[in-house]
């Protein structure tokens, strides 16, 4: 029996209602140990259709399906870029000795993306330690005309961090040293291979967050995160990394190095060149360091975490949230019913509260707790006695904090549980936030498994994802392009956070017009113009 | 006799301590004012060495010097375009009708910047309403080869808003409509020519805020705010317009519409283009309309003035602050001494605490005003039990709220009261922020008049001002380049937030490597290959 929320006297006493009696422990926010157990997340038939093999990688699982590989599964045709030789292995190791891997073994997990739905055929990995030498290898490149595919902690969702053929894998998994960290601005300055996760420890050691976090954090690169222009679970309070990231190096397609890593808040010398790079997944240079602003930690953190009878509820719990919690408000997560049976389901989680139409997390951080315990406290006694929100409970201390994140972290990896996964992740009015998911179910029937929408709703930014058994290509004609088509008359965004990789090129014309990808286009020439930085990714493929 | 601080006590009442005793009223926090009064601002002798003539346009002052045309006074040849004919007042007239000014009185006041420090001699003034009539004019002017100088409200502090030689002005000023704002989101979407203050009005009405504040509040264009990328007091609390700018609707220099204007909060569809203007002066697209995230409407603010016995202590009460007052802090700005007597000596302010070495302006503003002055209490007892503060006043009605910012706000008026200034805008480690101040008073002894450093010491921006009674060739000399070098030795930006304008230009290259300005020289040749917008500003005069 999970007991519930009464107004004013439990809020008041912050007691904990039990979260997860079903046997769920308490996971790491994080998708590491996902990535080493590839089973857990694409379990055999859920990926893969045409090559159902075990993989013979160093997978700890026997039964992973083999990826197809993209050039086999998607149109699309390799440029003329020249092939990696052995003169050329025999140059990079001189520049990074012992540092060029060839093993193909070791090569697998670089070249498959973490949800397995695009594999490459890179036969080279690099592995660089400083920006000097990430420099002599892009004018290396770059004379020998070879592609090059840059990749941190290979956890994207749109299959822009692996290679689509043979695109030489250049990772920055050992540039991962913190450069300096000014304790009273909160200014952090690192490489761009540094794990979040580890990033997040060091500053918390020191009174301050990162000002983003994400389910990935235990794998993702910071450098990758500003590749992407990673939005997540602190957007809705700490804003984008467009304005977060101070400075930043980046190394040029023809190996410059532009040293725009300032330490600065405000720096208006010219044209702002470091945001060209944030959210460019790769194409335009490789972040090799980021300096970016740290806020101070919060000392107190809560969370509350509802159910709503319906989504007109969730809105207008919202709209309380913002004016009874104002600035202590850190996180307004939501997710529907659907979300909640495949976390029971296949993780074996238990919602803490009784069944309903939607869920909201909502997550407070202040710098003091009776202040914000009475804020909370308020704001959960006006949206139950007024019927916005029928259940909730809430949790102040950090095993409990993280138990009730995991309900919503870990759909994604419910998700990969329950088949082949199509996701979508967009930008919409926030009134019309959910409209598209009962629209999908009537649409697609009993084709779909499941259709679940959930996300980051403070931010309008919508999760829309279906399941089937196995991939399915009419499914997939019901679904696209009437999930763009749907977006673009929202004037909505078909790409929130995730980007548009290898996986969503072809759709930016849904949400940018011509003038803009011409522009685009034209900046991907200026900057690398043999295009060997990360191809096929990010821009459309030009006729 | 002004009542001071007693720790507690005083606080907790919010007992209003006398700030104007000495006849100074509560001024706007604009400058529109002061731009109808040149005199206010630039009184005889102050500026314009060479001719001391009262000029003869709409001003209200018969006495104001002509300032010297920019053209006479730096070393600077006009570039090779055309230059305007009858015919193309003609081609003008027709895709603008009615509002094309060619009358030498109007045009006096905006050929001449704000500080009366630079003047062109442009001899038409273009008044386009929409975009399309915008890029008609630029279409027309990229195929007469016909120089552009955008102009919002005028009130940059660097020169870049007027011509230099004869552009034409190309004002947003009749471009002030309001286009949508959602009222749940606080997305305002509106063209460029608005004016700040009006748009604060318009959504305070609305339950929210402009995330940006300024001085210039006023008379400043929201599309000159993007374009200079302004930072102002707000910067501490909700950060940079590259994370606030939701989306710009822009014309490129051929007349091509590039229309980024959407209204989410994330959107990561290829390369973030608008990203590109914001900062850029209006050498890269003139802005035409803007989508801005706004912040809700704090319901508490209150204003604290403090006297602090030495630079140290300024330091250790920001500490202080970020740990008490955390997320309610939204501003933390500092003057010296020699600022307060500048004030209190031209402006007739008085100071509402006993003089000290340094004063320091802490702003909060929170959703609930009893739980902020608990805050503030905590903060305002420990810093005056431990001495880092010696005397302070509080404020939280608005009427007295804006008499305690007068004191910072105002002085850069009082500067120009004094006599000739010679301004920077540095952004250095906090730490070091005001080493510069008594080493330039050392170094420049009896030859400058006064030596004053005041700003937004959280966000580490340092405004250094130095006057003498009239413009001195040797005073700059032993200036510049001294300031920059000094500031270059610390990593600083020499330019925080004003930006580079025709004034600063040449000093790029402290702040910024080869490598950057070489790419900021290829995107201007991109963006606008035959140089016709703003052209003189923002980068290097090429060799």
């Amino acid at each position: 029996m999970v007991p519930h929320l009464v107004p004013r006297q439990l809020v008041r006493l912050f007691r904990w209602q039990v979260v997860c009696a079903r046997g769920a422990s308490v996971q790491p926010r994080t998708w590491a140990l996902a990535s080493r157990i590839p089973s857990l997340l694409s379990p055999c038939g859920a990926t893969g259709t045409r090559h159902l093999v075990c993989r013979s990688s160093s997978s700890t699982s026997p039964c992973a399906p083999e990826v197809v590989l993209t050039q086999e599964r998607y149109p699309v045709t390799r440029l003329p870029f020249s092939v990696v030789s052995e003169e050329d292995l025999a140059a990079f190791e001189r520049i990074i000795p012992g540092r060029v891997v060839t093993d193909p073994e070791v090569l697998e997990a670089s070249n498959v993306d973490w949800l397995r739905t695009v594999r490459g055929g890179g036969k080279v990995l690099l592995r660089p330690r400083t920006s000097q030498e990430v420099a002599h290898i892009l004018r290396y490149c770059h004379e020998r005309n070879l592609a090059v595919n840059p990749q941190g902690g290979n956890t994207g969702m749109v299959g822009g961090s692996v290679p689509v053929f043979d695109e030489i894998i250049l990772s920055t998994a050992q540039m991962n040293q913190v450069i300096s960290f000014h304790s009273v601005s909160g200014i952090l300055v690192c490489q761009a291979g540094c794990v979040l996760e580890e990033l997040s420890r060091y500053v918390e050691e020191r009174g301050f967050v990162m000002p983003l976090d994400l389910g990935a954090k235990g794998s993702c690169h910071i450098g990758g995160n500003v590749a992407t222009n990673a939005g997540g679970l602190r957007f809705l309070r700490y804003g984008s990394l467009h304005g977060t990231v101070l400075g930043l190096e980046v190394v040029l397609a023809d190996g410059t190095i532009l040293n725009c890593l300032t330490s600065l808040r405000k720096d208006n010398t010219g044209y702002d060149l470091k945001q060209l790079f944030i959210g460019s997944e790769g194409t335009l240079g490789v972040i090799t360091a980021v300096s970016i602003q740290c806020p101070p930690k919060p000392t107190a953190v809560n969370v509350a975490f509802v159910g709503c009878p319906g989504f007109a509820e969730v809105l207008q719990t919202f709209s309380s949230c913002r004016g009874l919690l104002g600035e202590i408000l850190s996180a307004y997560e939501f997710l529907d019913a659907e979300c909640m049976r495949l976390v029971t389901h296949h993780l074996r989680l238990t919602s803490p509260v009784q069944e309903s139409p939607f869920y909201v997390l909502i997550e407070t951080s202040g710098s003091r707790a009776e202040h914000d315990a009475e804020k909370l406290s308020d704001f959960l006694e006006q949206v139950l006695s007024s019927g916005l929100v029928t259940d909730g409970t809430l949790a102040t201390d950090q095993m409990k904090l993280k138990a009730l994140w995991a309900l919503r972290e870990r759909i994604s990896e419910a998700l990969s549980q329950d088949g082949y996964v199509y996701k979508y992740d967009l930008s919409l009015p926030t009134e019309r936030l959910y409209d598209l998911v009962p629209d999908l179910r009537a649409r697609l029937g009993s084709r779909a498994k499941h259709v679940v929408g959930y996300g980051h709703l403070g931010d309008g930014n919508l999760h829309l994802n279906v399941t089937s058994e196995a991939f399915s290509p009419s499914l997939l004609d019901a679904l696209e392009p009437y999930v763009y088509e749907w977006t673009a008359r929202q004037r909505g965004s078909v790409s929130a956070e995730h980007g548009l990789g290898f996986r969503k090129r072809g759709v930016l014309s849904y949400s940018k017009p011509p003038e803009a990808l011409r522009l685009m286009q034209q900046l991907k020439a200026l900057l690398d113009p043999q295009g060997i930085l990360n191809p096929y990714k990010t821009l459309p493929a030009q006729a």
